[in-house]
């Protein structure tokens, strides 16, 4: 009050100062960057990792196949970048939604019979985060409710809840290979639920879905109207005796976005190339979803060029054998975690038939050592130097997730290490001991 | 009312499932994908563009220099891309914020004694308009206003209002050089203006500020505690004889994030490598703006890795001729598409002395067979197989924007078009002839 009686007394003042004049400095970050929330950061950085100076680290938490230098990506994939390079035609603003080009590679690749794509189908994105983003922001508005796996990769919760959009979690079945519990998802729809996400094959889980599966997945979406966002980031990288089914071409009606990209089978996940497969055979999406996609795309213009230029002959001319090498890998070095850690006391691995992750659960009552997850793999640093996520960043307390990229033998002495901290920790099943540890 | 009656008869129905069961599909986009509007889209879409089949088409359009190939970037540039595909060290995922040597890199390239830079300063961006995208974000919240040039680059609007925050424009005066009008720019600034958009060099008036200019707009900011986005893309692209100075060095105060990349001074704008500048001499972003730059950087995780490990070679090694010689092409052709228009009757084009357009101001009054800027723009087209885009799509009418990449005899040979379409159109200015025309 003060202050403005001062200013009323200039009266040559300009009035629209007297509104404007902020009087000290006050730049706070907006509600949206305080909402962005990643949980693996935020339990990652609230643990104390401290790797036993006597024995190397093993970092079995990265979901990045490259950092150990035993996945290289195919030479193909290389040499079709330094074309595109050399060819000088890829240094250009492309359209927001990719080349039309590279967009009819990657509909030519996926396109089937039951589920045909055209190059108007597919949008280019800047990794599958990114797909997933404008998936998320094409189909959902403030308030509005999407459901998404439990355990779950944590983007399509940092993602919703930064939009505004309420997340609510459905229960994946450990003791039915991760597959999804029908009766509880359908129990979370809502007037407000605007999209089901499906992440299959799955990380953390390692699950795949089968065809029967899906079907009843669809029935559900179907009954309900809601529309699929498929993350398949994963697809096709499934082991011997598996088949991937994309859930597209099982579907008579329900529309779904099916988002993809280089990053796991390609093993070039820092190259940030992403695609949205849009997929409406009973049209349903109509234009309206198809524009607001390209809408949204100009915001940031789309995925670097040159690996779009490169997309069609990656796509085309990578050998069979690149992805057979892949998932043999995958797969030995599951079987032999698994093997190996199915005979640990207190654990309880759930092999996977694909993807790069085996979640393992956890017999807390038997650790009374520790409150939960994050205490049990934060010791497991302290103590043998191997560092797997508790899969609380997963929103499932009590198990951790092991990465499968890593080299045999560094995998092989993993689990010998994670034994012999659960032989020292692990307590038998009587209230008796337990009541003795404390 | 019937359906809910019937629904009540079956009384074993899961109540869950009444309030969930929605009766029909209903998939629209959502309201954020209906704001994000593209000016120059929605403008080009609605012009009726045929080209006068005598006359091969030129388009002065396109804000990519690339597209005639006439200023393909420097060798040093693809062979550091090249080397870093060779190198299979940047396959994997990088930090979300950039590698921390390239973010070096960027820092060193750019740090200067008034305004020194560390890696930690820098965050690598998928082009500048993802940098353009997250200072916004983490700048502004919904209901806040930023002050945005006008003329000025679309992007800002597009964004913002996507975001709910309201824009408000402050002119630039074309007789001044384009320089801000800023008792315009101060009248506008209340107590929910969150950021000044500050574009020097600019687009798409070409100018480029004194240092005295911007020493006044920073006063402004100061007074009214505002912080700056400086984008900055054009940066160093200033014809001899005139000298970029960027904004931060002046500031003694005023935190700015000053956003570019190397799409236009490297010419490789589809390569999508951006990044932000955080300048902050006086500590008001304090580690709130910072970590909310991070974290919203986690949502699509960086641009790709293979650009990032050639950024160090990319600053350091290219060659000065080669940035010298795309600035005397761009001055030597504004030139001469200043001195040709500067002599037409009714277009008064302001010589640029940066960037790459030209803004040419059409005396409408002379031009009784159009209404605005779209119908002279299309009508160029129409008659002359000429494309200017008008600059209603910079929020500014009765002038069109020129791209001066083109090569130099495309530009002779649609300045001589312009002439004579000028000539064809122009009225002497006296109420009689104008009536005559109708």
């Amino acid at each position: 009050a003060i202050i403005f009686a001062v200013v009323r007394t200039h009266v040559s003042v300009n009035p629209a100062k007297l509104k404007s004049h902020r009087q000290r400095w006050n730049v706070r970050p907006s509600e949206m960057s305080k909402k962005t929330l990643n949980p693996i950061r935020a339990i990652v950085d609230g643990m104390k990792l401290t790797p036993n100076p006597e024995k190397p680290m093993i970092a079995l938490s990265i979901g990045d196949p490259t950092v150990f230098g035993n996945l290289p990506t195919d030479d193909t994939v290389l040499q079709a970048v330094k074309e595109a390079i050399d060819s000088h035609k890829y240094n250009g603003y492309a359209p927001s939604v990719g080349y039309q080009k590279s967009r009819e590679a990657v509909a030519n690749f996926y396109s089937c019979p039951e589920a045909p794509l055209e190059g108007k189908d597919v949008i280019l994105t800047s990794g599958c985060s990114q797909a997933i983003e404008l998936a998320i922001s094409v189909l959902c508005n403030p308030g509005d409710n999407i459901l998404v796996p439990r355990p779950g990769f944590s983007l399509y919760k940092t993602l919703a809840v930064s939009m505004g959009i309420q997340v609510k979690f459905y229960n994946l079945l450990p003791e039915k290979s991760w597959e999804i519990d029908l009766q509880h998802l359908e129990s979370l729809i809502d007037d407000k639920t605007a999209c089901l996400i499906v992440n299959n094959p799955s990380n953390p889980c390692g699950s795949v879905f089968t065809k029967e599966h899906q079907h009843k997945i669809l029935a559900v979406a179907s009954r309900n109207c809601i529309p699929i966002l498929a993350d398949e980031i994963y697809g096709d990288m499934v082991f011997p005796g598996c088949d991937f089914q994309p859930l597209a071409p099982l579907s008579s009606d329900v529309p779904i976005l099916s988002c993809g990209g280089l990053a796991k089978r390609w093993l070039v996940p820092g190259w940030r190339m992403g695609w949205i497969l849009i997929h409406d055979c009973n049209y349903i999406f109509g234009t309206g979803i198809r524009e607001g996609l390209v809408k949204l795309s100009q915001r940031i213009l789309g995925p670097c060029t040159v690996v779009q230029g490169a997309l069609e002959s990656i796509l085309n001319d990578t050998p069979p054998e690149f992805y057979q090498g892949t998932i043999s890998f995958l797969k030995s070095n599951s079987e032999i975690c698994f093997s190996e850690l199915s005979t640990v006391p207190g654990l309880n691995p759930v092999m996977p038939s694909g993807a790069m992750y085996i979640m393992v659960g956890i017999e807390m009552e038997h650790f009374p050592d520790f409150q939960n997850d994050v205490e049990f793999t934060e010791r497991l640093v302290t103590e043998q130097s191997v560092f797997c996520l508790p899969a609380t960043a997963f929103e499932y307390p009590n198990f951790f997730r092991i990465v499968v990229t890593v080299p045999e033998e560094m995998m092989i002495e993993a689990c010998i290490r994670i034994r012999e901290f659960c032989a020292r920790h692990y307590r038998p099943r009587s209230q008796d001991s337990h009541e003795l540890d404390q």
